[in-house]
C-alpha cells in the first residue's frame, strides 16, 4: 500500500529495493503535484510488469478523471491493469479486508484533502494449547472459544474463557495527515493510533504562514498527537527554508516528546 | 532551452545547479511518459519562481491539451506564465530569433514523434579594425561591409571585402533524435550538424527488437551520423538490459569513430 505518490516515486521505490509487483493499493490524499505527479509514471511502469492483479488507486473523482486522460495519452495500447476507486468528498471507508480497514477523513488544506487511518481489525484471542489438550475440547468448539466463549464440561462445569485463552495480539494502527492546517477534528479522526504521521511545514516563527497556506507548524502537529493520545508522532514535509530541521523537531518535542523527524528513505516500524 | 522533460527533470536541473528562471523554451519530441512526465512538476515549480517572462512549451496538440488539463487541476489559482506552441504533425520551424532556428522533423517511432535541429544563423564577417582606421571608412558603411560589401575609395579604387574583414565565426548546430527506428530520412534532416544526439537503445544482437519497438541500435545511430556527415555523435537512451554500455559504444565506434556515450548529468560542449 502506497500513500501519496509525488514526482519520482518510482525511483524511490527502486532505490528502496521494493518490488513494483507488491504495490496493490495507492491512496492519494489530494491533487497537488507533490502528492500525485509520480502516479502516471509509476502506473505506466507497472503496466510493463506482470503484476498478476489489479492496482487500485484511491483518489478523488477529479484525479481519477485526470489520470485516465493522462494514461490514455501515454500508455495507449499498453496492458494497464488499474482501477480507480473514487474517494467520497467527505471521506469514509475506502478499503476493507478481513484484517484491515482504511478510512479517509477530512483534512483542512487549500484544496479538498483527506488523511488516511489504517486500523487492523480486532484479533481473536490465542488458544492455550495445554488447556485444550487437558480438557479434551472438541475441535468444532475452538472457533467459538477463540472468539471468547466459555467451555462447558460434560459434568456441566463452566470453564471461563480467560482460563482457555490468552489475550489477542496487539491491533496496530497508523494515520497519515499529508497537508493540513491545525484543526482538533484531525485529532478526533486519528484518536489513539500507534503511529501518526503529520506534516510539519513550519517552525513556531511561521504560525501565520501555516494558517495562510493551509499547513501546520511542528508544534501544531505535536498538539494533534497529544490531543489524539497517539504513541509515536512522525513529522515531515518541511518547508525548504529549514536547511536544518532540528528546530522543527525541538518545537514538536516540547509538546509531544516521542516525536521522530523523518526523511526520504527512512523505514519506520509500526509495532 | 530544454529538450524533452522526463519524470524528475526538475530534480536534474536542481542537481546540475541550473537556474529555473533560465528556462524559456521547452521542446517535447513525443508524448511518451519518459519524455514528458516531468513537465507538470517543472511547470508548477516554475510558477513559484519569478521568471520575468513566459515559458514556451513546444509540443504536439494532444500534449498541449493534456498539459492544460493537468495544470488546471494541480495549479489552479497559481500564477502560471506558460504558453503552448503546437508542433505541426509533419514538423517545421518551431522557433526562430535573430541568431537561431529550431526545426522539428519527423522521426519514426511507435507514436508521432519529431526530432529537433538547432542551427545558428549565418553570422556576419568580422571587420578588420586596422583597415577601417587606415582607410577611414565612414561608420555608416560598416554594416554593409560586415555583410560582405567592398569599399570604394574617393579615387574610385575598389578595396575588396576580403581585405576589410575576416571570416565569420563558426555557425553551430545541434540535432536531437529522441526515439526512432533507423531511417535515412533522419540523416537528411540532420545533415552536417556539429553534434548529433541519437538514441541507441540496443546493441547489434537486438536489431529485430529495434525494428519492433521503433528504436535504433547503436550501429544504426552511427550509420545516421555517417550518412549525415556530422562531426560528433552522442548516443544515449540505452535499454536497461545493458548494465555495461561499452558494447553500445563499441558498436557505434566501428561505424562512426567520433562517438560519445552520454549519461545523466553529462555536460557536452557544442563548439
Amino acid at each position: 500500500m502506497l500513500v501519496d505518490c509525488g514526482e519520482g516515486a518510482q525511483l524511490s521505490l527502486r532505490r528502496a529495493r521494493l518490488k513494483f509487483s507488491r504495490v496493490s493499493h495507492i491512496f492519494i490524499s489530494h491533487l497537488h503535484g507533490d502528492h500525485m505527479l509520480g502516479l502516471p509514471g509509476l502506473l505506466s511502469t507497472l503496466s510493463m510488469h506482470d503484476l498478476g492483479g489489479t492496482v487500485h488507486v484511491h483518489i478523488f473523482e477529479e484525479g481519477a478523471r485526470l489520470m485516465r486522460e493522462i494514461l490514455s495519452v501515454i500508455c495507449h495500447g499498453d496492458n494497464l491493469n488499474v482501477e480507480f476507486d473514487v474517494i467520497p468528498a467527505g471521506g469514509g471507508v475506502v478499503y476493507e479486508d478481513k484484517s484491515l480497514t482504511v478510512t479517509a477523513f477530512p483534512l483542512y488544506h487549500r484544496v479538498p484533502c483527506v488523511g488516511f487511518v489504517f486500523r487492523e481489525k480486532e484479533k481473536q484471542r490465542h488458544l492455550r494449547g495445554d488447556m485444550v489438550e487437558f480438557l479434551k475440547i472438541p475441535v468444532s468448539l475452538l472457533p467459538d472459544i477463540k472468539a471468547g466463549a466459555d467451555f462447558v464440561k460434560a459434568d456441566g462445569t463452566v470453564v471461563p474463557n480467560e482460563r482457555l485463552t490468552t489475550a489477542a495480539s496487539h491491533v496496530g494502527s497508523y494515520a497519515y495527515c499529508s497537508d493540513t492546517m491545525f484543526n482538533p477534528a484531525v485529532a478526533e479522526a486519528v484518536k489513539g493510533v500507534d503511529v501518526l504521521y503529520h506534516e510539519a511545514t513550519y517552525a513556531h516563527d511561521k504560525t501565520q504562514n501555516a494558517a495562510t497556506y493551509g499547513h501546520s507548524t511542528a508544534a501544531q502537529a505535536a498538539e494533534i498527537a497529544r490531543l489524539a493520545g497517539v504513541k509515536t508522532l512522525l513529522i515531515g514535509h518541511y518547508s525548504k527554508r529549514y536547511e536544518d530541521t532540528s528546530i522543527l523537531l525541538n518545537d514538536a518535542k516540547e509538546i509531544f516528546p516521542n516525536t521522530i523527524a523523518v526523511n526520504e528513505g527512512d523505514v519506520i516500524s509500526l509495532v
